[in-house]
């Protein structure tokens, strides 16, 4: 039993279950938790191993100005619309707690990112799930009838891969009173973003991460872009020194250097491209992705026992238990070599069926 | 104006005001932050240096398994007891966010580390601070009065360089029905610790950093220690992934390399005695210190221009315009030329008075 000091909401939440943890790295195809399949690039590493004694002694620069100048260089905003966090779910808590009192609402379509509720639940507030519209279309009445302090869009979402054009996304924000939180976590593999929301929309807030499209998972590091009056807000609810001064010298080589990045970004936007078709030519469902994963449905529907034969061969992929979910596999892109080993993964599972 | 979805009380509160920025390092004698002032072990640097690209690409242990393992090890305790934070200031707001519901109480002995109201405001509860009393001693039945759901007792404790003894201490601990933190960022200076009332004390839960005991203020690297039970209920309130693969290599490697800090512990404390009995010698008051810092009073009572006559002469010490303060400084123990350049700029001071 949870010892009486701890406050009740805690106490009444399951504790944390950490990602599946894969076998030894050599064994498995690992598709399953959305990481980049390349490495940071040079520069990245450069900046690590430059990184002096008396750096790490000091206290490091609480607001991470390096990064959000390099930030705003790279975007053509200015660093004040800019705040650094521990990685974006830092970012996402610090919002949580910057836009949403205690007993108040958070709404988001749903299924998305699992981490809202949670966050929601942590802040003693409510969460709404709005289901998403036909073919993952922005539900904008029901998400405003919901009268949330604050919506939450991840944009393209998670699991589904999906992207809301910016044109209906503004329309939500011009509607909408409340905080809008767009999760940008997978948009440099997107065809379009809503950075130009920002100007016409104080209510609109980007989070954005450096885990995925800068290969950078381990590092934890991730960035919100907003009106400089945001960012003053948001700075309040932050811990003083939330970056330490290696992610932050890190993070500003990565998002300095575009050019590696951006090949990475074409590649894997063309293997989703052909893993979507083959999989669709095997007889699967995929849904058009704009992120670095897609979500397919197989074939006999049977989501659970595809998941556990293609484990069972040492590939990883993602099965989510959930209300029309179960049919469904989230895969993420990787190298050439490993989509190739999917592919054949589930081949092998059609040639020979697993029992369930 | 702040904008109208932010919540109130983020709109009510400050803004974050970094700390001081010092000059350029060669021209500054910088005693104004607890900083230690050696470097980080050449094990540490060794860790860092070989962290790959695989360990940066991917998620890392969300737990931070290898430095609860190390840390369990040092202290004689079990992995269990571990919670690894991103600074001991993710730490205290993972705590406060266990313990302490919104229109709860959080209480403190004060002056102490000025963190502890923002963390409170921040929960939509109210920080009730007691007086400490006479000679700095614990106030124990005011403490228990302010029927709290938690206790924060920095020990030793900032700005005063105090110490509590542990028998004090668990008199708190068994009287008191909420949690009890025991913040013990600076007890690698110190006689004592009070790791001892964990096995008898399950409301008991301490906090540590190795920003200054382990030369590590930029690498953002605490843990907190207490019961199994309690770990687990702090582990809800975490991030998923708030420690990174780095600073988890590098904090491992720190911590499991006692000889070279303890040396440099020694080196404080002896500079700690040397600096105080000088100071005394001025006519100055000096409260007797178990952390890196003393807390010494100005002879003629103006603490604001000591503080400013020192800057002038690129010695930086932190000044509190705060009540029962403002005839005092906090130094930082520094290494022994910095000490001397410190007394020298206080014997300067005497000789030429500044104006006002």
């Amino acid at each position: 039993m949870a010892p009486s000091f701890v406050r009740a909401r805690l106490r009444e939440m399951a504790g944390y279950t950490p990602g599946e943890q894969p076998l030894a790295e050599e064994r498995v195809v690992k598709l399953n938790t959305n990481e980049n399949p390349f490495p940071p690039s040079d520069r990245v590493m450069q900046a690590i191993a430059n990184i002096d004694r008396e750096s790490l002694r000091r206290y490091p620069n609480p607001t991470a100005d390096a990064f959000r100048a390099a930030a705003a260089k790279m975007l053509g905003l200015t660093p004040e619309m800019f705040l650094a966090g521990n990685g974006s779910d830092d970012i996402l808590t610090i919002a949580t707690r910057t836009f949403i009192p205690p007993g108040g609402t958070l709404a988001a379509p749903d299924p998305t990112y699992s981490l809202y509720p949670v966050l929601a639940n942590l802040q003693d507030a409510e969460f709404v799930s709005v289901p998403w519209g036909e073919d993952w279309s922005l539900p904008t009445e029901a998400l405003l009838a919901t009268k949330a302090d604050a919506i939450y869009l991840a944009n393209p979402n998670a699991p589904s891969g999906t992207f809301v054009s910016p044109t209906r996304v503004a329309e939500l924000a011009r509607e909408f009173d409340g905080a809008l939180l767009i999760d940008e976590a997978y948009v440099d593999f997107a065809e379009d973003d809503c950075l130009s929301l920002l100007r016409d929309h104080p209510n609109v807030m980007i989070s954005r991460t450096l885990s995925k499209a800068y290969c950078l998972a381990g590092l934890r590091f991730g960035y919100a872009v907003a009106q400089p009056q945001v960012i003053h807000e948001l700075m309040k609810a932050k811990d003083s020194y939330n970056c330490d001064a290696i992610s932050i010298a890190a993070a500003t080589a990565a998002i300095s250097d575009q050019p590696y990045y951006k090949e990475k970004w074409e590649y894997v936007k063309q293997e989703r491209q052909r893993l979507s078709v083959e999989l669709m030519q095997m007889g699967w469902t995929v849904l058009p992705s704009q992120a670095n994963f897609i979500l397919a449905s197989v074939p006999d529907g049977r989501g659970r026992e595809a998941y556990l034969g293609l484990k069972r061969q040492g590939i990883l992929v993602r099965y989510f238990d959930l209300p029309g979910l179960t049919d469904k596999l989230r895969i993420t892109v990787g190298q050439n070599h490993q989509n190739n080993a999917l592919l054949a993964g589930i081949k092998a599972l059609t040639e020979t069926p697993v029992a369930a």
